[in-house]
């Protein structure tokens, strides 16, 4: 008996000493630079600064889903859904040329970095990141929803930010974040109307 | 039963902007600076990069708890917990001038911030962020305990790191993550074993 706990404590060790390889390995989550800036800033936004203020917005506006979410969920998605970059790098959403959809290198990506972690554990991780790639779940419209939100905040604090930057039209940026009504109608209302603000203030043009 | 309907919409669409509100202003988070630096780096690190690191932790390591944890409760904890240092700034851990229990200026900054939410959500992320600061439940212990890991993994990447910067010796580090154990015995385990390397290797002197 004794054995077999002393065995039991070294597996659970080991597991643990994984563990902290990733944990140490998603520290460079930290420099993978976004190309929106800090709300009234010109001081561009790290990936893990971008999904602790999704974490946030999730856990403070959950109930304005539009289905009833897990949270706890919806919280894993949205701080683990960026991870993939730290070898596949951060695309800009109206970069044309690049296809914005699940790539091979994002899936590698996910592969290595969650493939640190024990198999189950890993495993899952990838699970819940596919969930949110595929954005089918309510959990995963609502994550997204507010993917979508948080630099439509910081663009309108920066007059224009990104959309001036790279002459980003309404039509397009409309385009876009339409897809906050899959999550939320109520945010896509409260979306709208600011994106209808920033075209008359000339923030935004057609 | 349509005006009552359109009353509970208007409703609804006024807490979102008073939660969208609270959503911008701790955008602040992202400029108070820690002592400690990123792994292998010179670039002080954040709070929100800090939280959204103890949020990836808890989701991780939440099997090595000495209870059973209520992740849910874990992550909002870890979350939120360095919220009140956007008005009362970080208290570096070895600063013996400074008082580091929940201070009044600490508990005004809350009261402040999360009191820019509607009421029982305000209220609930305040009662969260008491729980993570008194420290007695077993989601505040594994909470504490992550919080404590993180730097002594920065600081072995980093030569000793601000133990280095402050002189700070051993017995003072170890009395101070000892705390760890609270929340996890394995994880203390792991972190002991960690610091001996660290007095061995003189990265840490006694």
């Amino acid at each position: 008996m004794k054995n077999v706990l002393s065995g039991l404590y070294l597996w659970c060790m080991e597991q643990l000493i994984q563990q902290i390889e990733f944990i140490k390995e998603i520290d460079k989550l930290k420099y993978i630079l976004r190309r929106t800036k800090l709300l009234h800033s010109d001081r561009r936004e790290n990936d893990a600064e971008h999904s602790w203020h999704l974490a946030l917005m999730a856990i403070v506006l959950a109930e304005h889903a539009n289905e009833p979410v897990d949270l706890l969920k919806v919280l894993k998605m949205v701080l683990i859904h960026d991870i993939v970059e730290i070898d596949a790098g951060d695309v800009f959403i109206y970069d044309t040329k690049k296809n914005h959809t699940n790539t091979g290198e994002e899936l590698k990506a996910a592969r290595r970095i969650f493939g640190m972690l024990p198999e189950p554990q890993g495993d899952e991780l990838i699970a819940v990141w596919e969930e949110f790639e595929a954005g089918h779940t309510p959990e995963a419209k609502f994550a997204r929803a507010l993917d979508r939100l948080e630099p439509l905040l910081q663009n309108t604090s920066n007059n224009g930010g990104t959309w001036k930057e790279f002459d980003v039209r309404y039509d397009q940026v409309v385009a876009k974040k339409k897809a906050i009504a899959r999550g939320s109608d109520r945010i896509w209302a409260f979306a709208e109307d600011l994106l209808k603000q920033n075209l008359e203030k000339g923030i935004l043009k057609k």
